[in-house]
C-alpha cells in the first residue's frame, strides 16, 4: 500500500506481510465493482501482483474473480468453480472481507472445487476504542492503559501530520472485519476535548484514512461538554439550550465526516461528570446525545461501567458487582435504538476470570454491546503472553439466559485497543494475535480460538514448522497467567495504579470495592443472596443457583461469589489453600515450558522478533515467580497449612 | 527587615512577628561591633525600635547593650545589672544569637538583676538540608519529601530572581542558630548537578542572602561529577584527574563564595553513584572530595545512609538495619578531619519509632552528625500534628556507650528541612514548631521540649491564653502518631511511594529490606544474635544484651528486635495483639482530643491559621481512623484473636 511505505520500514508488517500475498499475488486477478474500498482491494491486488509475479485483469479468464456490488454490505459469497475462486460481495466492504478471507486461506483458496458458501458477520458493531491522550500523562504515558509505546494519532500537542502509521492500522482492521474505532479515552481531559470542535479538521484527516478499510471514526466525549466546551451554564440533558449544542455541534461533526460514526461516553464514572449532577438517570444523558446523532445515523456508545469509586473498605453491604445491574438493569426499553449500552464482560473490570456480567441477561429491550480489553491492564501488560481469544470465545458462547449465549443478547463486540507507536504495534509480538483474534471473534464469536490462532500464524509467519512451538506458547497461555496471579476468581490482588505485578493486600483496604476477605481462616467474597451482598440474584436461572451455592459454583469462580474456609475442598478434590499452592507453582513451570518451547524458533523467526519475545518471557518468569512466592507465602503465613509436597515457601 | 518586605504580605512571619520584638522595641538599645552580622542586629533593633516607640543609640544610658567583639564567635555572655541588660558576645554570631535570646525572653530580660550566665552552642555544626530541586518532578513534586510547596529557591529553571522569601527563611534560621544549609536535594539531578559549575553565580546570590543571618550555604553533589560535568572517563577517587578536577572545581566554588561550607554526598545509595564501582571504599571517596576542600576550611557531609535496595524479601539472611554499621564502622579513623559522616538516627530511615543507630558508638575516630527529619515523610506529612521535638532530644540524650549521651558522641546535628513556599512555610502552621525546636536543640541538645515549645508558641501568638490549648495539641503529638501507625517499632506499614497512609503490608513483599513477618501466630523482625540477624550484637553494652532479651527489650522496640507471639505479653502487662487495639483506638481518641482543645482557639489565633490547622486536624483525624481500623482489622483477621474490649474491628 502506498499509504504505508513511509513507515514500512520501522514498522512489524503483523499479519500482512509481502508473504502472505502470495499465493493470491501469484494469479489472475480481476476486481469488479465502484467506491473506494473496491479500490482499496483494487489497490491490495495490485501490490500483491506486481510482487508476486501474478496480474491485475480487466477481463479474460482468471484465478480470481472478486466482484462487488454497490453498498455497503458486509457479506460475501466464495465459491470455486472451473478453476475460478469467485468471491461475490454484497457490497464494497464485503469485497475488502472477501479478500482477506481468500489471503487468509492462501494456496487452499485455489485448489479443488468449492460450493458457495456465504459469510456474514454476525454482528453489525465490530470496534475498538483508543484509550489515546493528545497529552502525555506523566503517570500513564500517552496511552491510558497502553504498554506498546505512544499515540499512534497523535504526537507533538496534536494529530500527527504523518498518518501514514494511521493507514497501516486501518488497513490491518480492515483485513479482520473491525468497522469501527474510537479515536480518544473514554476519560476525556482537556486537550482530547477539542477534538469535538477546533481539532475536527484533525479529525477527519482521521477518517480518511480509516474509510477506505470500511472503518468509521468515533470520538469520546465528555458529559460536560456544552459547559466546557460550549460556554453554557449546564449540562442537564434535559435543557433546550444543552439539547441545541450537542444538536449543532453534532451537526458540525457531521459536515466535516459524514460517516462518523458517534460518541463514546463514561459518564458519572471514576470521576467524569454525568446526568447524575443534575438529577436525571442515564437514560436521560444517553437520549440526549443520541437525538442530536440521529438525524446524521449516528450512534451512542454509553458505557455502563458506572459503580461508587469512593466506597468504604468497612462496608460489606455495597458490592461493586452489583453496580452496573443496579443502575441499569430498571432502565431496560428507555434507550433511544441508537444508544448502545456497552457493558463489560464481567461485572467487576476486566479480571483473568469473572463471571459473565448478568446485565447481558437484563436488558432484552435495549441494545447491548460486550466490551473487553485487547490492551492487557490486568492480564500482563504486554510483558506476558496471555492469549485472550479463549476467553472472549468462552464469554460469548455463554449461555447466559434460557441458553442463549452472550453473542446473541448483543449487538455489538468492542474492545480497548492494545496498539501504540512500538515498532511490533503491540509491544509484546505475541500479544498482535489478540488483536487479530479480537477482530476474527467479533465478526464470527463461534470460531474456534485455536483455528483462529492457526490463522494468525499462517499469515504472520513464512516458515510452517513454527506452529508447534507457536500454539505450545500461547493455546494455554491464559490459563497459565491466571493459575499464577490472583486465585480462583477472586480478582485484584495486583499492585495499586498500575496494576502490574503482585500485592495481595494492594486493593484490600481501599475505596476500589475490590477485596477478597481474606483471614487466617479463610478467604473470598460472600456474594450469594443467603448471606451475601445478594449479587447471585442478578443472574437468571439457572446461574442464580449455580452459583449461589458452594456446592454448585464453579471452582474458577468460588472465591468470587462465596467465602470458604481453606480447607474446603473443591470439585477438584483438593482444598482450596492446597489448589492456591499447586496452581502457582505449576504456572511459573507452564512459563518455564513456554520459554523452552519459544526457545526453539531462533532462526525460524525474524531476529528481533525473537529476541523482544526471548527478553520478554524472561520478565514473565520473574514475574510469574514473585506472583507465586508471594501469594504462596501470603496465604502460608495467614492459613499455616502447609504445603501438602513441602515445597518452598517463604 | 527591609529585604523581606516584598514578601511579608504573603507569607507568615513564623515565630518573629513584629509583636515578638515589642520588649526590645519600646527600649533605647546600643549596638557596638563590626561587621556583617552585627550590621543585621543593628537592622534588626532598628526596625523593632522604629515599631515600637524605643531608640537606637550610640551612647548614653540604655536599657539593652549589645557589643560584639570581632571575629566568629557563637557564644555569648548576658548579664542584667544597674537596669541595664547587657550581651557580650564573643563575635558576630554571637551577637545575633544574643539579640535572639533577648528576644525570646521577652519582657523578662528588662526584669531585675541577673548574674553574667554564658550562652554557647553544644556542637558547631547545626545545619538543616533542603531536598529542594530545580526541576519539578511529576511524582515528587519540586522538593523531595516536601509537604510545603515548592522550593523557596527555585523556579522556573534557575534560582529565583526575588529571593525576598529566602531573606525571610535565613533570617529565621539565624535566630535559632542554625549555622549551616544545604541548597539542593542528595539525589542530584541533572540540572541541579550544574549548581556547581555554570549556575555557580546563582548560588553565590543565595550565599550572599544567607550569610547577614549566619548560614554557610553547601551543595550537594554527586560522586559521578567529574564524569558527568568534567567529562573525565572516570570518577575514581584515587585517580590523579579526579582529584585534581575536585581541586579546580572547589577552588572556583570559594573564588564566587568565600564562606561556602561544603559538600554533602549521598553515595553508593538508592542508585547514587559511589565509590564502589571502582573498587574504592567510602574513606577514599570522602577523603578526595575532603582534600579538594581542605585547603579552603570546607567540609564534607557524607552520608552512612548506604544499604541494599534490591534486597529479596525472600531473603532472611540480609537486614538493612545492619547495612550502616556494616559498611561504615570498619573504616573508624580513616576519614579526613574535615570529613563529617552524616548518620540518620536510626538504623532504618526515619520512623516515628527506632532504636538509636549504633554506628553513634562504633566510631569514636570519627567526625559524626545525627540526621533527623524535620520534613514529616514517615511522620504525618505535615498533614498531621506530630511534635518531633520530644523524639530528638530523646535520641540526642541516649546514653549508648558507656552512658555517654548520643549528642556527646556527635560533633553536629543536621535534619532535613520542611519549609516550601506554601505561606505557612511548612504547610502545616503547628509544623513551624518542629523547625524552631530543630533549631534550639541543635544548639543545646539539653533544653526541655516543652519549654522550647513554649517559646515557640510565646513568640509566635499574641496571646498568652492560647499556651494551654496549644501544649494539649503539641506535647503528646508524636506518641499520638506513634500509637496509631506501625506498633511496637516494627515500622513502615505505609504505603509504598509517597509513604501518606497506612498499608500493612505495602513493604512486606518489596526490595526495601522493611518487613514485618506478621503471619497468623506473630510479628516483628528477629534481630537478635541468637536466633536472628545479629543485629544487636551492633550495640555496645549494655544495649546489646538489653535488646538482645525479650524479657528486657523496651515495649516500643519489641518488634524491632524480635517475632514474637500475638499473646506475648508486654512489659506494661497486655499482649501484643491486645496492645496493638489498645494503643490504636487511644491514638484515635487522642486526635479527637486535639481537635476539641484547638477549637478553642478560635478568634484567638490569626483566622486563616486556625482555619488551615481545623481542616488538617480533619484529614489528621481521618486518616488516622483510616490506620487504627486497617491495622486493627489486620491483625485481628491474622490472629484471630478479639479484642478484649468488644469494639469494632471490621
Amino acid at each position: 500500500m502506498a499509504s504505508t511505505a513511509s513507515t514500512e520500514h520501522r514498522t512489524d508488517p503483523a499479519w500482512l506481510p509481502a508473504a502472505a500475498f502470495r499465493p493470491l499475488g501469484a494469479r489472475r486477478v480481476r476486481v469488479a465493482g465502484d467506491g473506494p474500498l473496491v479500490g482499496t482491494v483494487r489497490a491490495e491486488v495490485a501490490a500483491a501482483v506486481a510482487g508476486h509475479g501474478g496480474a491485475l485483469v480487466a477481463d479474460g479468464p482468471v484465478d480470481l474473480d472478486l466482484v462487488a456490488a454497490d453498498g455497503d454490505g458486509e457479506a460475501f459469497t466464495v465459491e470455486r468453480t472451473g478453476g475460478t475462486t469467485i468471491v461475490r460481495a454484497e457490497g464494497g466492504p464485503g469485497l475488502l472481507y472477501g479478500l482477506h478471507h481468500v489471503v487468509r486461506r492462501g494456496e487452499a483458496a485455489f485448489d479443488g472445487d468449492l460450493p458457495a458458501e456465504r459469510h456474514a458477520p454476525r454482528r453489525a458493531i465490530r470496534m475498538l476504542d483508543h484509550w489515546d491522550n493528545i497529552d502525555v500523562d506523566p503517570l500513564m504515558g500517552q496511552v491510558e492503559r497502553g504498554y506498546a509505546g505512544g499515540s499512534i494519532f497523535y504526537a507533538d500537542g496534536g494529530v500527527r501530520a504523518d498518518l501514514g502509521r494511521v493507514a497501516a492500522y486501518a488497513r490491518l482492521l480492515g483485513s479482520i472485519g473491525v468497522n469501527r474505532v474510537a479515536l480518544n479515552n473514554v476519560n476525556v481531559h482537556r486537550t482530547e476535548a477539542r477534538l469535538l470542535t477546533d481539532l475536527l479538521p484533525d479529525v477527519a484527516r482521521l477518517a480518511e484514512v480509516f474509510r477506505p478499510h470500511g472503518v468509521a471514526v468515533h470520538l469520546s466525549v465528555g458529559f460536560a461538554a456544552p459547559i466546557t466546551l460550549g460556554g453554557l451554564p449546564t449540562a442537564d440533558p434535559l435543557d433546550p439550550a444543552v439539547r441545541e449544542w450537542w444538536e449543532r455541534t453534532t451537526a458540525a461533526v457531521y459536515a466535516a465526516i459524514p460517516d462518523f460514526g458517534g460518541y463514546v461516553v463514561k459518564a458519572d464514572s471514576e470521576g467524569q461528570p454525568g446526568p447524575f449532577a443534575y438529577g436525571r438517570d442515564h437514560a436521560d444523558g444517553a437520549n440526549a446525545l443520541a437525538r442530536a446523532l440521529e438525524p446524521h445515523g449516528g450512534t451512542v456508545f454509553w458505557r455502563a461501567f458506572v459503580y461508587d469509586h469512593r466506597q468504604d473498605w468497612r462496608d460489606r453491604g455495597t458490592d461493586r458487582a452489583r453496580a452496573a445491574h443496579d443502575h441499569f438493569a430498571p432502565l431496560d426499553g428507555a434507550f433511544d435504538d441508537n444508544v448502545v449500552l456497552q457493558v463489560k464482560y464481567g461485572p467487576m473490570d476486566f479480571q483473568v476470570r469473572e463471571p459473565v456480567s448478568p446485565v447481558f441477561a437484563a436488558m432484552p429491550g435495549t441494545r447491548l454491546a460486550a466490551e473487553f480489553q485487547v490492551t492487557q491492564e490486568y492480564t500482563g501488560q504486554q510483558k506476558h503472553v496471555c492469549h485472550l481469544v479463549p476467553q472472549w470465545s468462552e464469554v460469548l458462547g455463554f449461555g447466559l439466559r434460557g441458553g442463549e449465549p452472550v453473542a446473541d443478547l448483543v449487538d455489538g463486540v468492542v474492545a480497548v485497543s492494545n496498539v501504540g507507536d512500538d515498532e511490533f504495534w503491540t509491544g509484546h509480538p505475541l500479544a498482535q494475535a489478540n488483536l487479530f483474534g479480537f477482530g476474527r471473534l467479533a465478526w464470527d464469536d463461534r470460531l474456534d480460538p485455536a483455528a483462529v490462532l492457526d490463522e494468525w500464524i499462517g499469515l504472520t509467519f513464512e516458515d510452517p514448522s513454527v506452529r508447534g512451538p507457536l500454539h505450545e506458547v500461547l493455546d494455554g497461555s491464559w490459563h497459565t497467567y491466571e493459575r499464577y496471579t490472583a486465585p480462583l476468581g477472586v480478582g485484584f490482588m495486583v499492585n495499586p495504579g498500575h496494576h502490574y505485578g503482585p500485592s495481595v493486600d494492594g486493593y484490600e483496604y481501599t475505596q476500589w470495592g475490590t477485596y477478597h476477605f481474606a483471614d487466617r481462616d479463610g478467604v473470598g467474597v460472600d456474594r450469594t443472596r443467603a448471606t451475601g451482598t445478594g449479587f447471585t440474584g442478578q443472574y437468571p436461572a439457572p446461574w442464580r443457583e449455580v452459583y449461589e451455592s458452594v456446592g454448585s459454583c464453579p471452582d474458577e469462580l468460588l472465591l468470587f461469589f462465596h467465602h470458604v474456609p481453606y480447607d474446603h475442598v473443591l470439585r477438584s478434590g483438593k482444598t482450596v489453600v492446597q489448589h492456591i499452592y499447586d496452581a502457582h507453582f505449576a504456572g511459573v513451570e507452564e512459563v518455564g515450558r513456554m520459554r523452552e518451547a519459544w526457545a526453539t524458533l531462533e532462526g525460524r523467526v525474524p531476529a528481533a522478533l525473537f529476541d523482544r519475545v526471548t527478553a520478554l518471557l524472561a520478565e514473565q518468569a520473574r514475574c510469574a515467580t514473585e506472583w507465586r512466592d508471594q501469594v504462596n507465602t501470603y496465604f502460608l503465613r495467614k492459613s499455616g497449612v502447609p504445603d501438602e509436597r513441602g515445597r518452598r515457601i517463604f
